[in-house]
């Protein structure tokens, strides 16, 4: 590199430098502060291989005992969830010292993985509805393997359940890498019931304060969202998102907006609706699609 | 770790293992019976460097000639795939002893390996429909190195020749691989013919029983699926998704459900459309769209 | 292997050769002429370290003062960035020898350099916006750290860049690397104001000669696209998207068309519609939903 080039580039970091210091989020010795989402990536592998053993990852499963696995992994599990969630914590300063920080990051990693066992028992669920809803699955095996939608579903149940013990980060961190890896964005914040089919996936979006009951059905490019969200950092916390009870069914691509709009049990809504009311009880809602036009074309 | 987490993890352990035992597809060892997914990304990859040399991973082709690669790198998928083909045919228990399962295996492999120069040339005919197709594409090149669109083709079409020699689980974890980096959802099982053009891609769900014709263009967010999957596993093996004839194009977000659904030649489907109904060769079809409301607002 | 297998496994070979050579895009040697996509990759992470440092990445920002951190990954980018802007120029034989080739990879290589600080300050408008317009986010730090969005759109402001300057391949691996990644599909070509917001971003897709003023907002599954592309190449240069002016929302999977249609400023654009006419300045556009239907169902 010549000279000219370096004087120039030194010029520039100087620039690049005040950029970071206007913003203030960029602070010295900051990359010790945040969670790592390398560490989080392998946090939801080593999840993976406890809820799914023998299907990812390494196959060391294959020579011990079902039990020694799952003990050797949780705690390896703990040790890493424990730390990321200390250094969450930390970063959103919620309590007065460090003692207490890792207390609490103590508290909360152990409750997370005392649910794992029912959180499994919930996913082995999801991953029966996936089997019996899809003419084109094979196996359960096969479902557990190759499907994106029960790789969005599992990190999802673990993701609700950090949230619900208010950890920041992590669970977003959580939610985006699996939205990232198949086109599914589920909040952690929803809260979603036994036996969740999902048909395909991709455009899914499911909104952080959605309800959704047991052996519910949802295809792709469903939209279960907010009406408006203009008003932005104003509706935090506020319950802008519909409620699907026990049973629906909710075709490709259409779109249920608002926290007042109940989808009652049991209804089926075709797909490409707009939905902004509620829908009672038993009903299958299709539209009366807009006319074609067939136009001869020269063959 | 202290002593109380130590046995608290212990007794968790306990439980996680009491549902996999529940579960029964987590036997002892089962890490050696599955094909392993790293493997199989790694067989897409050699795949790729195969049929466009020179343009992925490692760039050994700059010292050899291309035939000398292209033997190499043949024995290299080959010992790579019958490993995989192995593992998935004897998951599946489809033959009586290991003996015939690994002469199975090899017959699938070679057979793969035998079609590939025919494979690669239907994959040359998609760059072409990709280039002469979009503006925006400003050279062959281009379209393979940096097209999402011809990965999912690629893939699919190497898929498609395992899933017709019925080969388990492996066409569908390729697949699933291209649709988590594309968002392109197409079954192995789909017939699709020559010189096939996607535009954009996110969101295209292309179902298990679909039959496209030659020169067939489909833009983002097209579903071709099947009416109605509420019967589930009962349907396996019908006839579920529509057939889409020669020079077909079908613009973004529509949506053509159903077996008996077949959309003659040279038609054209404008966006935003349902279509359950067969259509006429040579038809335009488009939608009188519904009326829009426009409302002043206070500049 | 045996014999026979290796028998014909060259002549498979020689087949796959004969291809090669007649695409004639397969020359020996092409992997020193492409530019490479792990480069590429590694490249945006670089520049996602410098745009945020502390954030992504290798965390020695935690041990060193930030002008120091600004100035020598500076200096990696440079070479980076040199290497391949001279590689992608060489495919294109835009200039007469290798010493041009090389003096004009420096110049362009140093102008987008110098436009870093800019192309950071819009950057983090960018992340502004996101923050103020999404009840669900938390912190800028959780949007820079966990949002697919921002991702998409720091690439494309980069890549736009490289694409003003007129650097072939490298802007279109980098938006597409983001599209696989996000399901974003934003065009390298496309310019877009200040702050602008993207929601969820799923299906999204921003043609190449579209303009977007300030403070505008997306919804998931919006295309602004071409009215039709059936021209193909005949339509390169073209300009054939919409114009989006300053503050106008558009929600989720509505579709505008188009390159004279308009959308004023200040308008919102509700979901699911349809629009190929300019919209005046300060219009609210709803459409006339298609009637639904209700039919009771046994509970």
């Amino acid at each position: 590199m010549s000279h000219s080039i370096k004087d120039k580039i030194e010029k520039i970091a100087g620039k690049l430098n005040q950029n970071y210091i206007n913003q203030g989020i960029f602070e010295l010795g900051i990359g010790e502060k945040l969670p790592k989402r390398s560490e989080i990536t392998e946090l939801i592998n080593v999840l993976r291989r406890i809820i799914f053993p023998g299907y990812f990852g390494s196959e060391n499963t294959a020579y011990v005992s079902l039990d020694i696995f799952a003990g050797s992994s949780l705690a390896i599990l703990y040790e890493k969830l424990f730390k990321q969630t200390r250094i969450a914590l930390s970063v959103g300063r919620k309590y007065k010292n460090n003692t207490e920080t890792e207390e609490k990051a103590e508290e909360k990693t152990l409750k997370l993985i005392e649910d794992l066992p029912l959180i499994q028992a919930m996913i082995f669920k999801d991953v029966e509805a996936q089997l019996s809803g899809d003419p084109a699955a094979n196996s359960k095996e096969e479902v557990i393997f190759s499907y994106p939608r029960i790789f969005a579903i599992f990190i999802y149940r673990i993701a609700h359940k950090l949230y619900e013990l208010n950890i920041p980060f992590i669970p977003r961190i959580m939610t985006e890498y699996a939205h990232s890896r198949t086109g599914i964005a589920i909040n952690p914040g929803a809260v979603i019931g036994e036996y969740f089919f999902i048909d395909h996936g991709t455009g899914i979006v499911i909104g952080e304060t959605i309800k959704i009951g047991n052996n519910v059905k949802i295809y792709q490019g469903v939209t279960l969202g907010a009406l408006s969200t203009r008003k932005g950092q104003a509706l935090t916390g506020v319950k802008r998102h519909p409620t699907i009870e026990d049973n629906v069914v909710i075709y490709a691509n259409t779109t249920i907006l608002g926290g007042e709009t109940i989808v009652g049990e049991n209804s089926i809504i075709d797909g490409n609706i707009f939905i902004t009311k509620p829908i009672p009880a038993n009903t299958k809602v299709s539209s009366y699609m807009p006319q074609l036009k067939y136009t001869k074309r020269k063959g």
